[in-house]
């Protein structure tokens, strides 16, 4: 089955079950490209399986969960842009 | 020229530029779907021009962005849930 880039953002208030979301991105081999984003890819059937355990990891929870694949010729057009701590800009990659 | 849904997430060590990419996100017509990520419907060019945007204004800054072009077959593949503060869920939609 064919594999595409997954984004997955969260935005979740307490510090448990936000931990417990990221920790489970990392389970499915994600990357994490941002503090509360993570990247890589899945297949549907397994962007479908996270989805269900990141909305179980918020149960009782407050927060929101985003998923979203992004075919090859979409991820061509990704524009990315990363400065260090001087403030000197360079492009990079994302898993 | 064809308008793609298009994310915009960032992560930016100081209040100040941060403040400045997200009234930009708006300038562009972008809606905040979380903390510090917008979505909405931008040309190409639009998004370049957004780029610009938002990398001067990470100059002599610490931090990152991330632009991605979703085509409509993605966009119909985006899973996305939200809870309220009592931890109730619901699938909500995305500018």
């Amino acid at each position: 089955m064919e594999e595409l880039r997954t984004l997955v953002l969260y935005d979740v208030v307490n510090d448990k079950p936000r931990l417990k979301i990221s920790e489970a991105c990392l389970d499915f081999g994600l990357t994490r490209i941002q503090y509360s984003a993570f990247a890589g890819r899945l297949t549907r059937n397994k962007r479908q399986e996270l989805f269900l355990r990141l909305r179980s990891l918020l149960e009782g929870e407050s927060g929101k969960i985003f998923i979203q694949p992004v075919c090859g010729r979409d991820a061509d057009e990704m524009l990315l842009w990363e400065t260090d701590t001087a403030g000197e800009g360079e492009a990079n990659e994302v898993g």
